[in-house]
């Protein structure tokens, strides 16, 4: 055995592809997993899209925010109530809203019917946001919290598993084992933007990683969603990337959406408002039926 | 002034967009330079397309790919006589054709009329280069010899600049200022593949980085082209990083294409055969259309 | 605000030191944290070492380990039971010890003395741990797990942070001041190796970052420790990169050392058998000497 | 064959070492390239120190630098007089001084007797530089500028390769091999840090990678020189990152030394003035002595 053998390995090599990856690689080449969230076809030519603030700031503004995500066609409401954040202290303004967050998200899906994607951070929570989200989001930085990913697969409940921003492809698809093998077949890939040398502006933190959908999707049969908003970081770059997603074979869009972004509590150069998300809407479905797809179902 | 002031920078701040690229950067939000290079239009809503293989290995392969790429409506042909190669020590089948290869390029162009780009690597050739060449490419090991850059720009001649694949958009506009300022307005950025931590496949070496593309165009009135066939170096990646190029606002692809890809001279994995882009083509064209723009002229 | 302002950061600028980290950040220029784990100083001139295998393989390996260690000079012992992989799927062979492994080490430390140092995962088995380990690891895949880092903190124990492959400096004193909040002091940070475009051999995964030693000293108090083996994931390297760890001013050494290291369960290519270990240690105490700190107590 | 074995690679593997570095590889473990420059000796336990300002600016000013360099053991007298600049304007203080900076530089050695290391660009000025400089410097920017090489190589004089901030090993020693071909054997390897995701301080730009100095001798004979000033670009980093290349194994040290440093030319926040290096000297010669080399001969 050579050297290059017994080593990890960085990328996906011919080889992984036969031992690693037995649940999530594909089985012959049109492999593609097909399952149906909340009334929404997944890995069909319909493309998703999940729609709504970096933080669910208060009912008021996430009920807005779900009609006006529903009237443009957006199909998922996302909002973060337990969010990671990288340092202990914020202000007020910017904490977590936890179990109340949960709630006004439970309020925005009992008034407009749209279904909920919200993130979990603790095994602890799985129950309460079980309770009102269609689908847990496992975030960049829990890719790799294999107790929290085998616990989340076990409530059966559909997972969105963002990549790590410094994780590779094959650690990817190595977390999302982790929830097949569960028998929860109801996994959808995220990618949300990469730690690089280079994201051209001081301002920016990430930079999207649109090589990897053709990657992943050569190699499992998972759906592989997009967030261009977390990953540029920048509102002037979020359509073009969304576009970009959409034509690189993207099988969703994930995007940040607010009433007001620039005084959004988080992030308040990314997100866009709901004039923007409309015209967007319309954008991606033009591009999506260049490609014989679909947004707008 | 603060101690970040002092340092050079990694990525653009907005005190640079005051300072360091007076000829590149716009002066108005809708500012793009259009130009005229053999009749092909840039800066304009059309997108040109050059194509060709990576070595200009014989007079017969040239003038085939010349007359398959301009069948399909490409607009430039591609291919190397000088190239940088890694490693001093190659077969004779490898090894750059040099002036004969430039030769064979008029050759071809004299039979079909297309317009030839080709890499510049040396003052001492820029003449001979120059009678044939339509465009000057600048490889991107050479993004940042200045000195070359300056020649280069005195030949008048219009100049694709290639991303170093290490370098930042900072660097880039700082090279593009080299030739601008030499009173050569033809210059056309063009991305290739940036060095990462992963790039998914362990035979691929680069990541196509489209966030630049947007980044670049908030910032210059330049062109920018996307380059998928070294960035991927994988062939079925091709396609897809192609049509998302093109969503992401690329001014330009070019795509290494090769009668018989598998068995080129170099770079086996990843050229496209003649009918794949010959299909590519009509491909790209959709996607282009669903933006209001163009790429079969 | 400029949006540079408005922007998260990338590394640590002039204003993150005033506002991100009141806790770890240094109060003076010679601010250090000084406390005692087990009876080894940490944050004086002394340089604790952490030696053992990747894995508590079996309870034979773990306490002759122990015994090794501890005759050349050795501070604590390591090993993992409960161990982050990244697939799911492992030969028997290769398989968490998780109880049975804490209950070898706890065997070791009796037999010995040595103090122990192992990883932690998860909440429920905190308990657990905490009876045997002398210090709690949080490994680079936890690294930002916000609830097991403050979980772990209220234990009371000594924590080593360990810095994510991909996380910035500033991002990891983010982490330790969510530590350092619930009143536990005795944090240590662990350098262990990046992710970046080349680590030079096929067969290496990261790149042992020392800039971050004195980068990581000029901002905070707390002791920050080096660990070569998991970042070279190279046996021939990890005694030059030991050298320039204590060189550069780390405050102490993690190494992998094993019984027979081409047959370790993991990681074949990286550990030290124990007469290298002892050879490593005086050559370790030598330059220590040389900048006046010292390895063998 | 592999689809790996087709693809180009990114870092060395076990195959590249039989095929690719025939003159730069070391024929046997113990294998060292040794030469003599100016009465210094490469390649032996001996590690010569390179120092001076970033850029020539004043004929007193590098007369006085080459005095004091020398005053404190120092071997060579380094100093920029044509210069890559990444943007193309600059106030006329931070111009190249070019041919003046080389009679400049002639005068510090026929005043001091120390020799000089100077980088060269272009052809053009390589007999020009060749007359004053007994190493000619190819630049991080020029590292794969390969005509420029071989042309160097063929002056017959020693060449400082200096590895580009975004190239492999495999590339660094990819070029050496062209330096070689041309029967030039007077090579030393010069690592001056990378472009990585995170360089700690928002001010730094390249983070110094002391993993290849091992990585590199490994591989080949050639002396491996580290160059923690540039690579930092951080004055307080500096020291240890100078102390922890001497036990990596370094076979040199390059320092930017200014009598001013806070009011250097350029990158005024590197630079160390007289007393620093004077001191840096003699805590780099303990750690020498500590792994039996020697810096002060």
């Amino acid at each position: 055995m050579s050297i290059e053998n017994k080593a990890p390995g960085k990328d996906v090599s011919s080889e992984d592809l036969e031992t690693k990856f037995p649940l999530c690689a594909k089985q012959k080449a049109d492999h593609k997993s097909q399952f149906d969230i909340a009334g929404v076809k997944f890995g069909s030519r319909d493309i998703p899209i999940f729609a709504g603030p970096n933080m669910v700031e208060s009912e008021e503004l996430i009920v807005e925010t779900a009609k006006a995500i529903k009237e443009s066609g957006g199909h998922f409401l996302r909002g973060g109530a337990f969010k990671p954040l990288t340092f202990p202290y914020r202000s007020e303004k910017y904490t977590e809203t936890r179990e109340r967050g949960i709630k006004w998200l439970q309020t925005a899906k009992d008034e407009t019917g749209i279904p909920i994607i919200t993130e979990v951070m603790e095994e602890r929570y799985l129950d309460l946001i079980s309770e009102t989200a269609d689908i847990l989001q496992i975030g960049t930085r829990n890719m790799q919290n294999f107790p929290l990913l085998t616990a989340a697969a076990k409530t059966g409940k559909p997972i969105m598993l963002k990549r790590h921003f410094g994780c590779s492809l094959r650690d990817w698809l190595g977390s999302a084992e982790y929830i097949l093998k569960e028998n929860n077949e109801k996994v959808i890939l995220c990618e949300r933007g990469i730690s690089t040398a280079h994201t051209h502006r001081s301002s920016s933190r990430f930079l999207l990683d649109l090589q990897v959908i053709p990657a992943a999707q050569e190699i499992t049969h998972l759906p592989v969603v997009s967030d261009p908003s977390h990953a540029t970081f920048w509102r002037s770059w979020v359509k073009p990337m969304s576009l970009a997603s959409i034509a690189a074979g993207a099988d969703g869009i994930m995007l940040e959406v607010h009433p007001d972004p620039e005084n959004a509590a988080v992030d308040p150069l990314q997100g866009i408002d709901f004039d923007s998300f409309s015209s967007l809407m319309k954008n991606m479905q033009k591009v999506a039926e260049s490609i014989d797809r679909n947004v707008i179902t």
